[in-house]
């Protein structure tokens, strides 16, 4: 039987997180409201540390480790956001940490990794299997491995960042809905668990690329379906499949999951760029490229926005925001 | 005898913007600290109404309008933020606005300010004289010229931002110094006012483009110095002269006027946006710019950066990301 985390874990999470996680502002757009005529509320953890709010459930989760684990450390495998949140994390607790990486993942991710302090083990993704190795080596030097999404601790930690933005908006009225990026499951499911308990009537949305919606297919047929690796320019939803507890969390608290395709994502990149002035990574934008796309659903709405990361290669991002 | 204002101006000011413009938030980075050995605390006006901190001058001059100026409405020239600051703020008063902008500014620029209401007036830069053109449309209409910076509503409205900043800041102790960028000195004299009365102890520097440096040269030299309009990609600090209101306040609480090259306020730029998320134009990267230069001046000190605005053509943007 799984230990689905509660909203009383995310409430312990937000302690553990309290002075080392950014409270991450909520910012407002005039120019969005009056374009869609709803009220959004975009809870920005984009600037959040690291960039993303991998950083919430990588904390929480180093943060409860026991004398022994904390001197083992912490191991992960990741070529994205989930690997700089174990390595500062695990900086920041005073902890070795091990990222598995692939040998050709982009030297700037390499870079920003290590200079979190954490040690490299590269491997080649055509004739090793990563799951394998990363077993061996927790194995080997007694490290606990930290899942990118599947994990509780892991869970709770993504729900404090639609707590706060809750909490932040409250003296306003209820959020009537939610929209948040959905990949593995992580911020979606701790998101969920943060709405059902504090605004009961929000409706929220889990949002998947077009080309990977396996979420979707999961949620509408009430089993976990696999999918191959999706085509995408949202690399942190090119997750292949919901976990156990995660998709345990949305098929009970998610009222829907949508999707949107990448040209809306670099509208919506655009759009955050122009008019608000933040940086967005692709996966940050599907979100609000849903709620833009609801029209008569959110019309007179107060719809909270989850902007997930901003960690988006300079090139590419320019490239992207000059429509190539 | 010019009627300089004070920080009790500034006060009034804060009460007219209040529920008007945002308080935007103070970001922290822990990479900027790192690198450069001190405590920056990030005031980003970047995410203000209409992109800039100009709306607190043009909202609170306007704001002080009497029943027949606010009939008549407001005028004013200016191809760049303080268009879109007084088009909106008219808007925002319902009042008329009537700005006058060269027939060759930017569509986008004109869109912008259309799309906040207000009237544009376009002229020709090579054969009409634009100071001219908007005294005669003034006094035809007997509208209120708001002039971009040498006025004491419109500085005591710039001096708004750097009180929210050392207020929001106050609980972990007083800034130690202050970088604003300069143009004609409205931002940078606004801030003054507010530093002196609440951090008496805090070093404030003024940051010109090294292409136009007239403001360091009225500083030293006493007097206001002219300047042909310097080529530079800081474009809202393409200007000429000091005004007479902000050369005062200048010349008596500021503690220095540095300058930074056009590579430099990139390299900001790039900064801000692959590690803070944020989308800064040319001129708000003068403040951090300089900061980063100071080197051994900041060291273990607690640094206030104002980050004045975020409008930049997202080609241009793209551009200057990408190194072109």
């Amino acid at each position: 039987m799984l230990q689905i985390p509660t909203y009383q874990d995310v409430i312990a999470a937000a302690a553990r997180l309290d002075g080392h996680a950014h409270r991450t502002p909520v910012l407002r757009s005039a120019t969005a409201d009056a374009r869609y005529g709803a009220q959004f509320f975009f809870k920005c953890e984009n600037f959040q540390r690291m960039g993303a709010f991998k950083f919430r459930g990588a904390f929480n989760a180093l943060s409860k480790f026991d004398a022994a684990q904390r001197k083992a450390g912490a191991i992960a495998f990741s070529s994205g956001n989930h690997a700089q949140a174990v390595a500062l994390s695990a900086r920041l607790l005073g902890m070795p940490a091990v990222i598995v990486m692939p040998n050709d993942a982009p030297a700037a991710k390499l870079a920003a990794t290590r200079e979190y302090g954490a040690e490299i083990v590269q491997y080649d993704r055509f004739t090793e299997d990563r799951e394998a190795l990363t077993q061996r080596l927790a194995q080997e030097r007694g490290m606990t491995l930290i899942p990118p999404y599947d994990h509780p601790d892991v869970i709770a930690g993504q729900g404090t960042a639609v707590k706060e933005l809750i909490e932040d908006t409250a003296s306003e009225g209820p959020l009537d809905a939610l929209y948040i990026c959905l990949g593995g499951g992580g911020l979606t499911g701790g998101s969920a668990l943060s709405a059902r308990a504090l605004a009961p009537g929000c409706k929220v949305y889990g949002v998947e690329p077009e080309a990977g919606n396996d979420g979707q297919q999961s949620f509408r047929s009430g089993h976990i379906v696999h999918i191959e690796t999706p085509r995408t320019i949202a690399d942190g939803a090119q997750t292949q499949h919901l976990g156990q507890y995660t998709f345990e969390i949305i098929r009970r608290d998610v009222d829907d999951i949508v999707t949107v395709s990448d040209a809306q994502l670099v509208e919506a990149m655009r759009f955050f760029a122009e008019r608000m002035k933040m940086v967005v990574e692709p996966t940050g934008c599907l979100a609000f490229a849903a709620a833009c796309a609801a029209g008569a659903a959110i019309a007179g709405r107060r719809v909270g926005v989850v902007v997930s990361g901003g960690n988006v290669d300079l090139a590419r991002y320019a490239a992207l925001l000059a429509g190539g």
